[in-house]
């Protein structure tokens, strides 16, 4: 049998548990020129809310009735394709459930993926992952680390903050991290060598930032938009770069984001703002992924993961990004 | 006998006439190491009222009493400095009146300008002064133009406006201009060659713009902040460059700027949004002088004057400026 979850209905503002149902099917027959894929992990970010809206990029919701949609790691264990065989490990578009058919393109694409030895392969998901690459492109492409820079980043221990953190320390920046637990903030000093932390949810962060940044900030790694983006551009320093990543704190405001009113410091700074969108990266990703892979094997880079077990876990893994109770990359492991 | 503006009040919204108080005071006397310049015009734009609230970039406003802040051109009558003659002619902070006394540098700043053969002495206010040289490198640096890229511009008959407008029209852009009136906006399809114009006071933007651009916005040189930037954000196309110039809908909010809800649309479309402040690029305004001599000189590049008559005219100057009523450079003409 084959349990997903479907979507029941669109969140109108926090996603909850009725807005998916959880249904049961006979394993699909797998048709000439696909793949069976059995789930391994799936990893769930805080976009999945805008595909069951507006659907973000894509531009088209999720139907309702239709299965979630979601990235995993999977394995084949049946192949009518003659580009996979049965035992590859393959990534991509496997939706919440336990088995997946894919084409390979189309239709549920999926890309064959090999774990480094020495290397979880749930790091193929997130460092080894679009998580790895959107941080690698973010900060060599467009936030242009200088050693001394002050580099702030929000949602500091999530998948991509994470890095983004330790990619500026390595590069000689002082790094400021912003998160929303004292436990998040502790680790952000303590693991990641930020110089100070930020936990958003007890401090006045305009305050913090003031105390932590003195000089102002010359790069600003935006998560989360809102009232911290905004807080950041009150403070950036002459030819600062702000990089937008994503907007978490705005996901739930369908029909009115928080605009940032101080964007207009880009003048007086004379400083810039992108934003990016990591797939237009794709064909770089080997260059991301080898590079992050040498820091994780020689100990410079670490990572945490927040696993929830069973495919049932999938809603409440979304829910808890949104709470900011995941610490570290929340990942949902559906079969060994 | 000198007749200059004082400021008599901060405006709590508009700028309104009992902001400013005329005043008359004997001619001063010019100590050693100064000169006494006689204004010969004034030019007026929008940032000038940030200088009376905020300061603006300058962080500080200016001293209730003190005299308005204004650029202009004028000529010396007197010098007791080694470095200036009577007769020169010289540009810079000379305030909203009739005669200043400079030295130079810190006090009422003021540079040794030339005019060129051919050309009227009131451009070096304007398209030879920081308005040609924030057009030159608001285009050359920030928008980066390829023939056939569709470029917005707002205020787009204003000082700056009219001279993107033509220089994106030279680089081979299709050039959509946003102005408040008919008049403008006939002069921009007319005289500047925009393929479109938008009258903004008239018509709706967002609509109007999905009309004129329907390949998405490539360019956006945004004078005017507001709803005009985050109409302009939400059709940007894939790659686009923002420049931030002014905001002119914004400069009577002191604490509550629209902030662009638009904005993550940078995130989806892979843009971004810069800001700059021209006298960074001091260093380089013979560049671009030199060069907007050329067009002038050869017919490529026109521009329109908006010219009051005496002193007394100043404050209406600035709040014309801020109903819109202004076509084209404005400046206020003191004595031949």
């Amino acid at each position: 049998m084959n349990r997903k979850w479907v979507v029941a209905s669109r969140p109108e503002v926090e996603v909850q548990a009725h807005n998916f149902e959880l249904k049961q099917e006979l394993v699909p027959v797998v048709p000439p020129g696909a793949v069976l894929v059995k789930t391994r992990y799936l990893v769930v970010s805080p976009p999945a809310r805008m595909a069951l809206v507006s659907g973000g990029i894509a531009g088209r919701p999720i139907p309702i009735g239709a299965t979630m949609r979601g990235s995993g790691l999977g394995e084949v264990v049946e192949s009518r394709h003659a580009d996979f065989a049965a035992g590859d490990l393959v990534a991509g578009e496997l939706g919440w459930q336990q088995y997946a058919v894919s084409d390979g393109a189309r239709r549920r694409p999926v890309r064959k993926v090999q774990g480094r030895s020495g290397l979880a392969d749930s790091t193929l998901l997130h460092v080894m992952g679009s998580g790895g690459a959107t941080a690698y492109f973010g900060m060599t492409v467009y936030c242009r680390p200088r050693p001394g820079d002050t580099l702030v980043v929000s949602a500091a221990a999530g998948n991509v903050g994470m890095l983004v953190c330790q990619l500026g320390r390595l590069q000689g920046c002082r790094v400021v991290g912003i998160a929303g637990s004292r436990g998040k903030c502790d680790w952000l000093v303590n693991e990641l060598g930020c110089a100070a932390a930020i936990d958003y949810k007890a401090e006045d962060v305009g305050e913090r930032l003031n105390q932590t940044c003195p000089d102002g900030i010359d790069i600003y790694f935006d998560n989360v938009g809102g009232a911290t983006l905004d807080a950041a551009l009150a403070r950036i320093a002459q030819g600062a770069r702000v990089v937008l990543c994503g907007g978490t704190s705005q996901y739930n405001n369908d029909l009115d984001w928080y605009g940032p009113k101080n964007y207009f410091n880009l003048v007086y700074k004379q400083a810039e703002m992108a934003g990016f969108y990591v797939f237009n990266f794709a064909d770089r990703f080997e260059e991301a992924h080898s590079r992050l892979a040498a820091l994780l094997e020689n100990g410079s880079l670490i990572y945490k993961e927040d696993v929830l077990e069973g495919i049932e876990q999938a809603p409440e893994a979304l829910m808890r990004i949104f709470r900011g109770d995941n610490f570290g990359v929340q990942l949902v492991k559906v079969a060994d």
